[in-house]
C-alpha cells in the first residue's frame, strides 16, 4: 500500500537545474523527463516511449526543435507529448502520445503536479518567498535520501534531535529542553510547532554568522505544508532582544530554513534543502559558511534515516513505536498525510 | 512463467573457448560445465553435484583423465555424468549421476540441447556455414547482456533503430525511411524480413571496409530461426549495381551478420555476435575495423537493452506496447515464440 | 520458516572484542549491543530505540556513565534495558525499556542467551577449556560467512572434505579413505565422529608445527555440541606412538580446534575458529604459522560456502542431495538441530 499522496503539487527540481538538454527525474515513483523550450519554459513528460517503453532521457535521445526525438527508434513528441512522427510510416496512430505534466516555476523551484492533471490549480502552490527576494540571500542544496519520505517528515517536524544528532553544528541542550507547542490548521492542512528558548547558548551555525558572542534568545516557528513544503522561521537575538511592538524586528537575525520533501520511490526522497537569510547578505564568507554547515547537518540527517530505513526494511513487521510530547507535531503530520492520501501512512512496515 | 523454449538446440560457446579445463556456463538458467575431452570432443555436464550440489566447475573441482573431481569432496564423474567414485566408500551409490547435455560443435558453434535429451535431432540445428567457409573472412564476439532474450529478438527483428541507436556506424536515414516486407514460413518456423535500399547513404560500417566513395544499393535480409539463430544477410554495391540474371554477383559486397541469441536466465542473455565477409579476406586492417565497428554496434543495443530491462523490472505491470509497421517481424517472432514455448511469451512483465 | 534454534546460548564475540565502547553484533536476526561496564562487565541490549528505532549502537549513539545515549533524540538506558531519560519532559513513559540479553563470559567467549530470559542457566553453556588454560598457546580468528549456518555444521561434520578443499594445508588422502564412526547422545544431543588413521601422510599443517618428519598417526575426534559449539580433538604422533595405558600421552601433539556456529542472519553466519595446542607454547613462529594456516583453511571453507549459498538461495526447490557414509555424522546433526527447532531444519530450500 502506497503512502503517496497524489493530486498534489511537488517540487521536482532547482529552475536552474533545467536548461536545454534532457533531465531525468523521478517523482512519486513516476519517471519524468523535463527540459526548457526556446522560450524559456519548462516542458515534463513520462520518460518512457509509448513504442517499447526506452526512457526519452536516455542517451542517444535528443532535444530538437523543441521536440524529443527517443533514441531507440525516433518516435519523435513535442512538449504536449503528442507524437509527431514514427519511423517507416507517414501515418501516427492517434494513440501515439505520451503524457504531460504541468509545470509551474516559482521561488526558484519547479513545481509539478502528480495527478490528475484537470485538477491542477497553481494557486495551490504554498510559497517560499524569500528563495527569490532580492532582500534574502540564499544558499541550498538537494541531497538523495535513501529513505522513505515519511522518515525526513518524522525527523523536521521535531527539532529535539538538533541536540543529539547536530551537535556542535545546530545543537544545543536547550533545544531538546525545552516545551513545544503544536497547533493544526485543520481547514487548510497547515501543521505549525513552535520552541521558543529565551535563554540559550548560541550554536556554531548562527555564532559564527551573525557574530553574536554570549547567549541568545533563538525562535524555531515550523509551518509544515503537508505533503512536501517544510519552512522553519528561525530567529536569533541576543538574550533580551525582542521585535517592537510594531511587529518590526530591525535588532533580529532572522533566517529561513525551506525543505521541500519530494518522494523518490517508496524508500527514497529528493531532500531539497535552501537556507535564506536577512543578513550580511553580500558576505560570500557567510554565505560559504552557512552552506557547507547546512549541507553537514543535511548529511547528518541523510546518514541517520538511510540507517532507518534499512532497519525498517530489514526488520518484522508489528513493531510498535513509543512516542512521547515531543512527537506531537510528528504524528499530527502523519494524521493529516493519511487523511490526504486516503489510506493510513506508516512508518513502520 | 518462462518464456524460455525447451527442447531446442542452443549456441552455448564458440568451439574456442572449450578446452582442456572446466568451463561454466548458464544456459536457460541451468547451470553446466564443459569440456574437452583428450580426444577432442566436447563434453557438457549439469554443475552441481549429485552430493552437496557444491558446482563442479568451481576451484579447486579438476579435471584428470576426462573425468571432473568435484572439488568439495571429490566425488569423480565421467562424460556421461555417471559417479565412479565416491570418498570413504567403494560402493558407488546407483542413483549417483548427474545429467549429460548433448553437444555438437558445427559452423565454430558449441551447440548445447536443452530438454529431453531423448529428443536431441542434430539435424535441427540451423546452420550458419560461413564462420567456417574459407571463402569467407569472419570477426566474432559475445557480450553478456543483462536483459531477456526477447529484448534482443525484438531489437534485432527491426533494423529501423540503426538509424538512432547507431547513427554514424551503420545506421543512415534511408534505414529507417524503407518500408520493409515481412514473410512467415509457418511450417518451418522462420521469419524473413527485407529491407531493399536502392540509393542510400553509405554509413561508415561498410564505407571504410569496402571503400566505395558515394551512395549505395544496401539489401537487408533478415532469416530468424527461432529461438537460436538470426542471421542478417547483407548486401551492399555501388548504387545501381545490381546482381546478374544468373543469379551470381561478382560486384556486390556480402557480408554475413550472425547472431545466437542464448538466454542465460530470465533476465540475462548470452549475445553471441560474427561478421563474416566474402571481401579483403586478407585484409587484416578490415578484420581489425569491423570487429572494433561491430562490437561498439553491439555494446550500444546492450547499453539500451539493459536500461529496457531494468525498465521492465521496476515498472507496474499492464503496460500497453505501442506497434507500427516496423514491428512486423518482431511480433511475428514473438507469436512464434510463444507456439514454440507452449504458452505466451510476453517482453512486458 | 526459520531454522534457527532459540532458547540457546550462542557465542556473541571473544572477550576482547567488547570494550568502553558500543558493539553491534546480530545473532539469530537479532541487532544486539554489547558494551563493558565501568565495572568490566558485559552488558547487552537490544540494539534498537524505543522511541523510533535507531541503533543504540550506530554513531552518535554513545556510552556514558554505564548509560546508552541514543544518537538521535537521546532517550537515555542503563544495562537492564530500562530507559532513564527522554528530552523534553522529566517523566519518563513506564514502557520505555529494550530488551537486555543475559550473558556469561567463559573460556574467551561471550556467551549470549537468544530466547526467553527465564530459561537462561550458565551451566547449559558447553565447555571449551583449553582457550583459556595456560597449558595451552590459542590462535583464533573471526570470518564473515555469506552462507547459512546449516552448511558449515555440514562442512564440519565431515572432514574427509579436507582432502579436496584444504589438500596441502591439512588434507591427505588418508582423510577421504578412512571410515569414520559416528555415535549420538541422545539424552545430551551431543554427536561424536572419529576418524582414526594408523599411518597417514603429515600435511604440512602438523608437519611445520610440531616438527614430525614421516607418517603419522592422525586421530579426529569431533564432538558436536548443538547449535553453536564444535569441539575438534586432534591427536597427532609418529606412526606407532600411542598414548600410555594410563591414559597420558607425554609423546603424542594435541590439538583442540574450536569452532562456534553462530547464526547472524537465516543467510550469514559468525564462524568463529581457535585453535589450542599442548606443545611449543612460547614459540611464536608456530602460533603465526597455526594462525595464518588456519585462517586460510577456514576461508576456502567460507569461499566453498558462500557459492553453496549462493546456489541454494538462485536454484529452483525441490533438488534431493545424495548421502553416503561420510554424511552420518552430518545427517545426525540436522536431525538433532530439527528437534531443537521444533521444525525440519533443511539444507535445500
Amino acid at each position: 500500500m502506497s503512502s503517496f499522496v497524489r493530486n498534489q503539487w511537488y517540487v521536482a527540481a532547482y529552475g536552474s537545474e533545467i536548461g536545454r538538454g534532457l533531465f531525468a527525474r523521478t517523482i512519486l515513483g513516476e519517471p519524468l523527463v523535463f527540459y526548457r523550450t526556446a522560450a524559456g519554459e519548462v516542458a515534463a513528460l513520462a520518460d518512457r516511449c509509448v513504442h517499447r517503453r526506452f526512457p526519452l532521457s536516455e542517451s542517444p535521445s535528443r532535444l530538437a526543435d523543441d521536440k524529443i526525438i527517443c533514441g531507440y527508434h525516433g518516435f519523435t513528441y513535442d512538449r504536449t507529448g503528442t507524437c509527431v512522427s514514427v519511423p517507416g510510416q507517414t501515418r501516427v496512430p492517434r494513440t501515439a502520445r505520451v503524457p504531460a505534466y504541468p509545470v509551474v516555476e516559482q521561488d526558484s523551484f519547479v513545481w509539478v503536479w502528480i495527478g490528475d492533471a484537470g485538477l491542477a490549480d497553481p494557486a495551490l502552490i504554498p510559497r517560499a518567498p524569500w528563495l527569490a527576494d532580492p532582500r534574502y540571500t540564499t544558499v541550498s542544496g538537494l541531497e538523495p535520501l535513501r529513505a522513505r519520505y515519511l522518515l525526513l517528515v518524522d525527523n523536521l517536524m521535531d527539532l529535539s534531535h538538533e541536540t543529539y544528532l547536530h551537535g556542535g553544528y545546530i545543537g544545543t541542550p536547550e533545544v531538546a529542553e525545552t516545551p513545544i507547542t503544536t497547533e493544526v490548521d485543520e481547514d487548510r492542512g497547515i501543521i505549525y510547532v513552535s520552541r521558543h528558548m529565551d535563554d540559550a547558548a548560541c550554536p556554531s551555525f548562527y555564532a559564527k554568522s551573525t557574530g553574536i558572542d554570549g547567549r541568545i534568545t533563538r525562535w524555531q516557528d515550523i509551518e509544515y505544508h503537508p505533503p512536501c513544503l517544510y519552512l522553519l522561521h528561525s530567529r536569533i537575538a541576543p538574550v533580551g532582544v525582542l521585535p517592537h511592538e510594531d511587529g518590526t524586528d530591525p535588532d533580529g537575525f532572522h533566517v529561513e530554513v525551506v525543505y521541500a520533501i519530494t518522494p523518490e520511490t517508496e524508500h527514497s526522497t529528493h531532500d531539497f534543502w535552501a537556507v535564506a537569510r536577512d543578513f550580511a547578505l553580500e558576505d560570500q564568507g557567510v554565505s560559504d559558511f552557512l552552506a557547507e554547515s547546512n549541507r553537514t547537518v543535511v548529511l547528518q540527517d541523510v546518514a541517520a534515516l538511510d540507517v532507518l530505513e534499512e532497519v525498517i526494511q530489514r526488520e518484522p513487521e508489528g513493531y510498535q513505536e513509543l512516542s512521547v510530547n515531543i512527537d506531537t507535531g510528528g504524528l499530527a503530520a502523519r494524521r493529516i498525510l493519511s487523511r490526504m492520501a486516503g489510506t493510513p501512512v506508516k512508518v513502520a512496515r
